[in-house]
């Protein structure tokens, strides 16, 4: 009962898609942020569910640790092996299976990424919303529960994901859900593995929600003197029932950064970024009001367009937000970190983290999904200065506890990972975090998927 | 460890709120439909979550079970106490807590019912959307994942609840995610509860998710010739965008059972009734687009209003729409019944449903949310009379089967109770239906929770 063994009898099952070459190992071991090189003992490529059932049944009986790999894009370490064993590497089971047009939903792989499925669905006159900015696999997504920028108008992956197909601990196939809008039959399973992070089962299949390609879209970005007139912005839309597509809030020091990666030429002030989706006139009416709170806000440079490639630039700049911050500073890893509140405790809680962060030494831009509460600092660090490291770790701390203080969660969408396991108890309660630990128990008794991941 | 003891002790808790007067026993033994009396030994009245982890303490000593009991108005049965025990009526714990306007979110009680709750929102320009027809408990439409009308546009129980306070069998009190907008730490507990059905916990407290108001509505109702076209209509409307904030069906016979009972003059023929809500010339434009589609499909009558008596009237006879039915056969019981299928086998469903029922001797007109596919047969019976029962059980088996053959569920909205449960491993595979029971017994070891319902 060993890694040793189980990799051994895996080796024969998979051949030479049991990979322990160094460069694979390293390639799986490494993170989007700060994280050390966590190498696993194995990389495999499993081609089926069936092939993934075999192996589990093989890692069960050897006891051997199993974490799933996507895109390898995801901000807290989650896919990192810190206690050694094999990597799941789901890049092989990349495709599209049954498309349904009329019940807007699709079956795909996890491996494949959010950007490759909308390149396929492009002619179909529908796409999936999802959009966390990463070119993220959709596995890793729904792993993780993911969001993004169109969240507030389309849902998270809680809301977009209508069935799985998940390999238990013991090699057990289960199938949750299917394509269908609602159901009230039983326990929600899929709900249940949303999150999960690997935790409670491997997810190799996905029925994804999808939704109409809209018949216009709109957008814009705008200048604040303040944080809090931004802020107020978004409120005031929220309750005049405006249907945003997008509203991306990024502070001065964010807008600073796209100047100097991408030559932008913005006001180095607090801006909103938005779009809006819908029909023509709609979007021009969502826009316009839109228009009118902005100006009463005191809100300027607000300038809407509905041609794609002013929208396709706007986004682009936003897209590349993380590496525009990184670039602040040359060399620089990121610890990036996320919250998310009350609506109606947004504008302090930013405020706050904002002030904590200028009177730190480390430079932090402030950015975030303030439609849904959400936002993240990109703390920038050495990594090999330990004093740097446990600075963004406390200002990432005092970020979370002032969340968990004002009704807010510790992670609106970057999840749990290696980051934030220590806050669980204080942010759900030590009650609760107990519960999500007999559910594993129960449906991984003997630890091995993701072990050392979100439970006590 | 008895039934006996537990009521005892119970008894020196709660005091007089503690009844076993044989007029609230078979108060609490009636559902709504046709299934037999089925009295508990007793029925509690806690005030507090702290009084419920109370009784819970007791109960799961004593091995006494537990079954939570709202409005009473769910269709399966599902607050029978089958194995008699405590029934917890939770009318008493019916306040309207923390109310966060900016937010969208109100703390209540599971008590209170969405009627009363929306009254009291009146002047907020809020309102709740979940709307199942019957006034039901939000506790009881929680434990359900209940829908109905609205859900096209705003979704279920599961995408409005935030959060949840529970009390676990052993009396553990666990708090659930809180008044944000998305969050991706660690398993949703949440999910996990709503439509559980009471057997993983007793809900103290919900934290709901609010809308706002729309500036403008309107309704109508239009005729077809025949169920197709008006079933095409919807799943054209759909690919076109419009966005639909409730779209029903009802067939001829519905149509026929209004007519009797209500005094109205529609044409006996399949209809559908829709509402938009939005701004006055959002919904002005939504309803001219959906015109278009309805007189493209041949439908007749159509004619909007945005006048608060007309739509008043219009919901008013959907909502009587079961006692209109139950009318057509004057002291009949009903079997009401409801699946979920793909939009795209929408049509084939209803159409050999229809077919099924119009070939047996039984009355039962069809009707149902068709936006998400889900539709309901309400089967008029005279229970005493086993012939006609096994029929009825018999039409609605098919209409289960023909649902999971078709990609579907065996229940969209009305949950597994009593009716349903023979037909879990039928629609989730014995290996997920296991995996339900797992959870089950890690979270209720002894099976005091509405014993009998849901999991094997």
């Amino acid at each position: 009962m060993t890694i040793h063994s189980a990799l051994t009898k895996l080796s024969l099952l998979l051949g030479d898609r049991l990979s322990r070459s160094k460069s694979d190992l390293n390639n799986h071991g490494q993170s989007e942020t700060y994280f050390p090189l966590t190498p696993p003992n194995a990389v495999a490529y499993p081609d089926t569910t069936l092939e993934v059932s075999e192996i589990l049944k093989i890692c069960h009986a050897e006891d051997c640790p199993v974490v799933a790999w996507g895109a390898g894009t995801s901000l807290e370490g989650h896919a990192l092996a810190t206690q050694g064993g094999l990597c799941l590497d789901m890049i092989r089971m990349s495709k599209i299976g049954d498309l349904r047009i009329e019940d807007f939903a699709v079956t795909v792989g996890p491996g494949i990424t959010r950007e490759s499925l909308n390149q396929e669905l492009r002619t179909t006159g529908l796409f999936f919303p999802v959009d966390p900015g990463a070119n993220a696999s959709l596995g890793g997504m729904a792993a993780t529960r993911a969001s993004g920028t169109t969240s507030v108008r389309y849902g998270t992956m809680r809301d977009n994901v209508l069935g799985l197909t998940v390999v238990l601990a013991d090699g057990r196939i289960v199938k949750t859900g299917g394509p269908v809008r609602k159901s009230s039959s039983g326990y929600d399973l899929t709900a249940l593995f949303l999150g999960s992070e690997g935790t409670l089962g491997i997810i190799t299949s996905l029925t994804l929600r999808l939704q109409s390609q809209p018949e216009a879209i709109s957008a814009a970005s705008c200048a604040f003197e303040n944080m809090d007139a931004a802020i107020e912005t978004v409120i005031t839309t929220i309750q005049y029932g405006i249907p945003m597509a997008r509203i991306e809030f990024v502070d001065a020091a964010t807008a600073g950064a796209f100047n100097a990666y991408a030559g932008t030429k913005l006001p180095e002030t607090p801006h909103l970024l938005v779009e809006f989706h819908g029909s023509e006139r709609a979007v021009a009416e969502d826009a316009k009001r839109f228009g009118e709170i902005v100006e009463e806000m005191g809100g300027t440079g607000f300038d809407w367009s509905d041609k794609p490639e002013d929208r396709t630039a706007l986004w682009r700049i936003r897209h590349n937000a993380y590496y525009a911050c990184l670039a602040l500073r040359p060399g620089a890893f990121a610890l990036v970190t996320d919250v998310c509140v009350p609506i109606s405790e947004l504008a302090k809680a930013v405020r706050e983290t904002r002030a904590d962060i200028d009177a730190s030494p480390l430079i932090g831009p402030i950015l975030g999904h303030v439609g849904d509460g959400n936002f993240h600092a990109i703390l920038l660090i050495d990594r090999e200065n330990e004093g740097e490291v446990a600075e963004a770790k406390r200002l990432a701390q005092a970020m979370a506890e002032r969340a968990i203080s004002l009704g807010g969660t510790i992670t609106g969408e970057h999840g749990i990972g290696l980051g934030k396991r220590h806050l669980m108890a204080q942010e759900h309660g030590q009650e609760a975090w107990d519960l999500m630990g007999q559910i594993k128990h129960a449906l991984d008794p003997t630890g091995i998927l993701n072990p050392g991941k979100i439970v006590p």
